[in-house]
């Protein structure tokens, strides 16, 4: 039996690496993935406009991409074989990000978590919302909200 | 004085080539740019995740580069020196891409794109809202609806 020590952070940067190419170009690093949540950073450079800013879509995918990480981490840790998509989202552009661009998960509250598990269960499908914040400094530049669809393989 | 066909396919392209990184790694063409629409296209291989279809973050990153490149062009016809950015946006993701990312944006209606063009010159700043689809073939696969915001330089 897996030890759930096992889908932590270097678990989730060689799933991230192996199955989302783009993930590799822009240079996504896990920083954290345990309990308390998952940080996922990439540098500035390959993400720039022509504003040496972080691109939208390069946000849009870091967030989206640590979403995926905490299902991921989830369904592994509680032995569940499914697989994650995003199914529908909503981000907002507060401030331009001008370094390093890093999202970061607090996990939902149990009530929801225990939803999803559940749904999983018995009906071998289930949906989540997760909210992703990324920040400049200590200033929250972009929040992301999106809802996830996992399915039992 | 620029003629307005320069403001077409290929002068978009060149753009977006120069001001975007990533979009040069996801390998964004410029298929239309005209009064009637903007059409944009990636191919999947760098853009596929590990079940062969899209990543969500390639399909949200080549429909705001559409966005963008209706505004721009807009605003270079028109003789206006701005920047514009995405402010906020959500995206539905109703069924995956297996192929070539191909984006269409149609213009939104002319009372929407006048009160733009005044905002702009009466508080040299204007959003405007614009919708971007993604087909899988026929089939609707992605809608991205977008708030984006221009300020004069």
């Amino acid at each position: 039996m897996p030890d759930e020590s096992a889908f932590g952070r270097d678990y989730l940067q060689a799933r991230i690496t192996a199955e989302f190419s783009l993930a590799r170009h822009i240079g996504v690093v896990v920083e954290r993935a345990d309990d308390t949540g998952i940080v996922i950073a990439a540098p500035l450079v390959p993400n720039a406009n022509y504003k040496g800013t972080a691109f939208g879509g390069s946000l849009f995918s870091v967030a989206v991409l640590t979403g995926w990480a905490w299902i991921t981490r989830y369904m592994d840790s509680a032995h569940i074989a499914g697989d994650a998509v995003i199914q529908e989202s909503t981000i907002k552009y507060l401030v331009p990000v001008h370094g390093a661009l890093r999202a970061t998960l607090e996990p939902p509250n149990t009530a929801n978590i225990e939803k999803f598990g559940k749904m999983l269960q018995r009906a071998k499908r289930g949906r989540i919302r997760l909210q992703v914040r990324i920040h400049e400094g200590q200033r929250l530049a972009t929040e992301f909200d999106g809802i996830y669809a996992a399915a039992l393989r």
